[in-house]
């Protein structure tokens, strides 16, 4: 398998799982027996899950760029690993969901956010497993990768699941401190790649 | 990162969303509670709804191309503008099912109209800021781009904030005359494509 | 634009709203209140449903091959007439639900085949108006596609509207004969393709 | 055709199955009428199913690469077989979900078991008759493809449909023993993958 087809089928699970987010907000309005104009104001942690969770997904798709511009090739293994972590992606949609509908009235935001936290966290795990297998023993990188980056995509990776723990647990204690972390490590990987990202990345094909 | 890539994630989002629209038509017959024939007939704001929101995503995809046919390179902050348009781009069946619903029976339509409004707003600020940034500085154009293709796409694309938000601020009035201007917007932009639209734009791969 | 992503686009539109059917089939079951086992057999009309559709998806996805590979470069014009043509497609998933529905219980089957007729009339009306247009004058055809191979394409697209339009109109003197003839079509393509489809209509790339 | 929009149209249908899996994660939280923290432990099985089902079809989507890396050509009998193999892959979610909604409350398990193996049981024969129509007379094949290869593929692709029809008859005797085997041969394709899965099977582009 070229690694181009590999990319296909994974970007369409990225934007299909991101689109399919709006149905979450969709199903809000439905519920609501209010009139629609204060329900649309009501809502409002919907749009907030909704963007929250289109904009981790689109981050993510752009990590997995960054990592298959490394590598050279692919074997079975890492399809299997490449599976696991798009499984991960296209069950994000339900614990936004869940996080969301309970963000207004808080009696049931703690399972929410340890589930939504839990993904994020197993999400993290596979994307480090995938990209340590890769270049392990230089296995699937291009013969011509460069080490100071590959070594740099590995710091950058490596605090990804213990930073989504941490906050998966706060969860126990405060669920509204750690839905607010949640969005403030997405903030903060936008902010990251917005205002320090200008070097070029790629070219016209 | 490819521009080729950039294109096949955006083109999943655009196609998902387009595709997505019928689901609202579908919600519409299954919530009436007369006869099929008559129903089918009565949710006529549903089809109108469909068909204006699936042409207005055409039109974004194809004029993703005309910005995309004229970079050479992009960049992370390239990458996270295009990731809040295509937010945008599939938040659209959301507000097109509110603004359908409530079509015939007019008593909630300005909050529909207005959150439609809004929607289309935002796209076209996204949209403009996108390109805006590409050019500045000529950061992500080829480097054998047409200073007068440029400045021509930029002056087609200025008028499309001010005239969306004219529009949703005209529902604060009038919410029905609001959804009209809807409509009309985006048949002009269909008869503006389908009778000056035959120079070729592009050729087999 | 290339005519690659103009086929991208659309590859997109078709996959999804094939897809989609199952959702169909999926409500019929949540809907009924008897037990799984004689419900799995009671909706036998969903199952025909689904697999007329989705096999209509793919002739028409085959077809809009055929046309792409005849066409050496598209212009605007022809992009909206193919949003036209996917707009029809996507829709395709709404009908079917309907026919599927009251295919058993017929009292209210002739909306639902009237509704189902309609989109696929005017979807080959779609289609020819696409391919008409590209043809005319020669437009966008290929410097060196062959006059035999064209007026043959013309030739077995122009009864596809009457066709439809026909069995459309039965559906006004007996439902379930317009609805036996839409499987009928579909079959009739399935069966051509299959059994004089064995010249070879492609290579690898 | 070029097998690369085979290839895209397939991975479309291919990326979106999986992805709709978990509206049916989302439905079995809606129905619930307990607390949300209870309820995400009780629909385990609903988790198992996705994982499963998103699993099998990844493996689909691998054996599809392999399939098609060995082919030169297609033509339209294989491009209908294709089609009726993606109807099979599109409609997976559907009994998935039956099974999943049932394996704790096993009274209906049955029925829902044998859904799920049946739909499993006509996949492998569709994916086993694609394969030998391809390589009878060597009709689409590669001119360079190599013959153990070949006859690898066959002879791994001829335990599937007796497999998994033996498993579904089981469900007689067993609903519950027959479900234990379709997870366990989804897991055998992953260990069998994962861990005999080093050789390199493509390059980049």
């Amino acid at each position: 398998m070229s690694t181009a087809r590999l990319e296909t089928f994974a970007d369409g699970v990225f934007a299909i799982a991101a689109t399919l987010l709006i149905l979450n907000v969709d199903a809000q309005v439905r519920d609501g027996s209010t009139a629609i104009g204060p329900r649309l104001l009501e809502i409002w942690p919907s749009y907030i899950g909704y963007a929250v969770s289109f904009v981790t997904i689109g981050i993510i798709w752009s990590n997995h760029h960054t990592v298959m511009a490394q590598l050279g090739r692919v074997n079975r293994t890492f399809l299997m690993l490449n599976v696991f972590l798009l499984l991960c992606v296209a069950f994000l949609p339900f614990p936004t969901r869940l996080v969301a509908e309970n963000l207004r009235d808080r009696t049931e935001l703690q399972p929410a956010a340890l589930a939504y936290g839990a993904t994020m966290t197993v999400m993290a795990i596979c994307y480090l497993s995938l990209w340590l297998y890769a270049i392990g023993g230089r296995r699937l990188l291009r013969d011509d990768s460069d080490r100071r980056t590959v070594s740099g995509i590995t710091r950058s990776y490596l605090p990804g699941a213990p930073t989504y723990l941490t906050a998966t647990l706060i969860a126990l204690v405060s669920p509204l401190a750690s839905v607010v972390l949640f969005g403030a490590i997405t903030l903060f990987y936008v902010v990251d790649s917005s205002f320090f990202g200008d070097e070029i990345i790629g070219g016209a094909p």
